[in-house]
């Protein structure tokens, strides 16, 4: 029987790269529907439950994308919400790649260095990607200042954490200058802002000399830390261990396609930010 | 060479349900076009025509879908058109299952209860299932009811039959209430209304003696014959073999596959009410 | 590694011809997206390029179509533009089928008749097959006249011409009757005209003693050149080597289908005009 990936793509244009991943991941028929609303979610997953029996059910799956992450977690409710009893198949959420490409820097710090009770920084942590590395280094334990132009901002993305981990420790922080002096007590720093923020500039990791990890997820420059090289992976740079978002890519990838794969592989695998997380620190750790 | 299936989806997003379907029935390639329009089929039919050599253009062929029965019908009135001497390929139209559905209702009644000479009654009857479910009734040689609310509207779907079966021993009634006494002189029912529509309440069938099959396509409570379960698959109740819609589904599913997989047979089948409900038959009397 | 075709269609419904001889080509995936303008193109193209690592990336292509040669070669050069280094993959551009039916022409016009030196007429020149044909029979060495209605838009289609073959020896000639004259001299001529459009009555040929070889694109009677017929391939006419539409069209499938094919063999093939041109000579010379 044929595995069959439903992509439901909120942008008009139903991604190439989710596409191409999935295909490298094992699906063997896609199904592609673009500029997909929670309107139109009903009757796609009715096709896709009523059509094979539950046995079978396995072989078909739904994946979630597009460039809006909000979106994509709105499509991901509705989905969910569809199913019931035993009609139901697995289902991913990796708008914008913010699951996969969250999970692989997370995944790659706590590798490199333990992360219970260290403090970390996330800068820009308001976006998908950044809120997503927040909630998972607050998960591991992990001190958590969250960082953005506006405290109030930062506030709500914390907010949001704590609904779904009610002890996390996390501090939400606006900032919009010297954030030198915000990452003074952090181990652990990623920078996930937008393009063309850059937040620390050359030099800066010389005087933290506390930091031990360095990830910027920013693959145009400027980049987000200026003394990391896109593709450093693992770069020892004075007493930190730096990672470029070419760097973090590898693993991503690797995520990315091993989490399509894991759909199939039940009716009722629900791929999400900590499922993901938990498949990228798999791999990590096979890695080391 | 590999088999091609173009969906042809007057809906904006192309059925998933008829998509896992025809991959399930074999096709190795799907094409799957949305929001078409009979303006749009020229090029499409072309398409599928000019490409293949005459003695491969088995291995291409059209599925008609989407949720408008009329609409479906129109465009296959368009692509057969379009055909001209060898150059054509096989063409199936299901638009909302009405032609599956129909055949395995109408099939599975005729299993259990022989057809010719028999009253036969259609509640919900100008629907596109109740429509087919009709004429194919009384191409079997029942003397067939056709039961609307409104009796301009019976009459007008029994004209459209008379217009293919100039001999169906057919009759519109119109009737918003008292369906039992409708019924009274049936021995084969078939409830084809809206959701939500319930003809006969619970205990009717108790008061209808002379009934032998009774057949409800709804799937969604309040089913249109009370009586009925859904997932009732020829279970007698009193006098009456009763199916209710998961019962009638695996036929109708059954059907669904094995026309798609005929289309594939030669380069000139036409899937129509009539060649489902031949396949309808041949499926339903090889299982008993 | 599975063969992925991306097809960018300029029109709303990517073309289904496209499709099937992508499939009959060897691609074991089509990702196919219609209404495709230059804003589109980054995105998709980074998906392209971004998936599968450079030794891989031979095994991702892309196909521009659709019925506008124009708005397929402002796409052709959009997907050229956005990659970088060795991230790239080959691309074919062959909107409404212009460049390989242009080369079929060309192809089977040489291989029937030295065209080094030799007097051609390409009718209709000015429409993306006219223009193309009158392209590649002066790259050939034939001095060639280029004839439209408009003596200034064939002007500026022989303009368009010399900006990429300067040397050509290219003429443009306005002239809307009396198309006899225009050939007197002639040894090759191809009539690439619109529907309906008749140049050279019955009985022309005839009148035109030093004609070798004429080609008639148009496969809808009335045909451009009244003397042949749409099934014509290589017919002789009086001393004249004679093809219509589907004479050509056998050729003009193989190198389409082929071309696609070539695509696959590296991931920085450029499969334009000239590059088309050269697979339906060597594969029409092979026939011979």
């Amino acid at each position: 029987m044929q595995k069959i990936l439903i992509q439901l793509d909120t942008d008009s244009n139903p991604s190439v790269f989710d596409r191409v991943v999935a295909i490298d991941a094992g699906a063997d028929q896609l199904f592609s529907y673009g500029s997909i609303a929670p309107d139109h979610v009903t009757e796609l997953v009715h096709g896709a439950i009523f059509t094979r029996g539950p046995a079978d059910l396995k072989n078909t799956a739904i994946f979630i994308g597009g460039s809006s992450a909000a979106a994509g977690e709105a499509l991901l409710k509705k989905v969910t919400g569809t199913f019931f009893g035993p009609l139901r198949v697995s289902v991913m959420m990796d708008s914008n790649g913010c699951n996969t490409t969250a999970a692989a820097a997370v995944a790659l710090a706590r590798r490199h260095h333990s992360l219970q009770g260290v403090q970390a920084t996330v800068l820009g942590g308001t976006g998908p990607v950044g809120l997503r590395a927040a909630e998972l280094l607050a998960c591991e334990g992990a001190i958590v200042q969250l960082v953005s132009r506006s405290k109030e901002r930062a506030e709500a993305a914390c907010s949001e954490i704590r609904q779904r981990l009610p002890d996390a420790q996390l501090h939400s922080v606006g900032a919009s200058a010297d954030f030198n002096s915000v990452c003074a007590e952090s181990e652990v720093v990623i920078a996930a802002g937008a393009a063309g923020i850059c937040f620390l500039p050359e030099a800066a990791l010389a005087a933290l000399p506390g930091l031990r990890v360095a990830i910027d997820l920013n693959a145009v420059p400027p980049v987000g830390l200026a003394d990391i090289g896109v593709s450093d992976k693992a770069q020892i740079r004075g007493e930190t261990t730096c990672f470029g978002a070419l760097g973090v890519g590898g693993l991503k990838m690797k995520v990315h396609r091993r989490a399509v794969a894991e759909l199939f592989a039940a009716n009722d695998v629900i791929m999400d930010t900590m499922a993901i997380y938990q498949l990228a620190r798999e791999i990590a750790d096979a890695v080391s």
